[in-house]
């Protein structure tokens, strides 16, 4: 698990925030235990091809909302407090691997 | 869950098969509490976005893995009956379904 | 450009379909020089985002298009004649390379 | 084409971000007409997808690039002046967009 060495101020430090996003999150993992049973129930393999892209796109909206969080309390502290680039470049290179993935 | 009407033959049947595929699940189940985790460790949110990613790519192996067999299986059956076109069209628009998550 | 040593028979080859394959790629290069317009007249950047993102989803469509005619022709072929697998593998392969693009 | 209806400032308005922009959009546009080029000459299809997922990812470099202009310049700017949510919204839906496609 990659984790930054020193405690980075996070975007969904509100409860609520991350009570949502673990519920989210919650919600994949009971997606993914999903596709197991229907593996297991020996379900078409189209079925269970959808239900993968499913998941995928769920995981895809968690990552979506995580990064407008992101743009919103990490990026624009940057700005204000005057050198965004770098905090810019990072969430660009992040972006990049969500477009690949 | 959506689910063919009869059991269709499926091309994971073969138990070494059918074990590798819910065992590649199993782990991205584990990707997923993991990321869990890091949300309650209010771990960096550029942290968590590349481990989105790689959960992301994992569903994505795994789905690439279900459509080979599922091309060398259901859709070279339908080719040999003398029938392939409905189950190419229904590949196609399963592999656009990957393609656009 | 990767070409394959000898001439491979293609799925495309009948006139009608080779026809709209290139007017497909016309439009998008018609989309592609579009967008250096949008730069050239100074076009707000999302809006150029926006036309990025639909020429990328036309490409794509004439992707899935040009794969279900090779599912079609070329795997079911070689289906026919015995021996799909590395047929069926190149395929995956192709898929997984526009699943990640 | 979607345009803002009043001229916007735009991320990439310094003359070398401008042709940068412009002759990566051009290398694009060639890509476009190779892919055309190897259609009429009745290339191996599994090549041609090949080349379509490299204009495709050509496409998205051209996309990442100028979202991390935007994000620099007209959300930094937003955050400055004190009001970014509407900026950053606006670029997560264009993120969303280029992930999807």
């Amino acid at each position: 698990m990659v984790e930054s060495s020193e405690k980075t101020p996070v975007s969904y430090a509100q409860d609520d925030d991350k009570q949502a996003l673990l519920a989210r999150l919650k919600r994949v993992e009971g997606q993914v235990r999903g596709l197991q049973r229907m593996v297991e129930q020996d379900t078409y393999c189209v079925d269970v091809l959808t239900q993968i892209s499913a998941a995928t796109r769920a995981l895809q909206a968690v990552a979506l909302g995580l990064l407008e969080g992101h743009l919103n309390h990490c990026v624009v502290d940057a700005a204000r407090q005057g050198d965004p680039a770098a905090k810019v470049k990072e969430a660009t290179e992040a972006i990049a691997r969500l477009v690949r993935s």
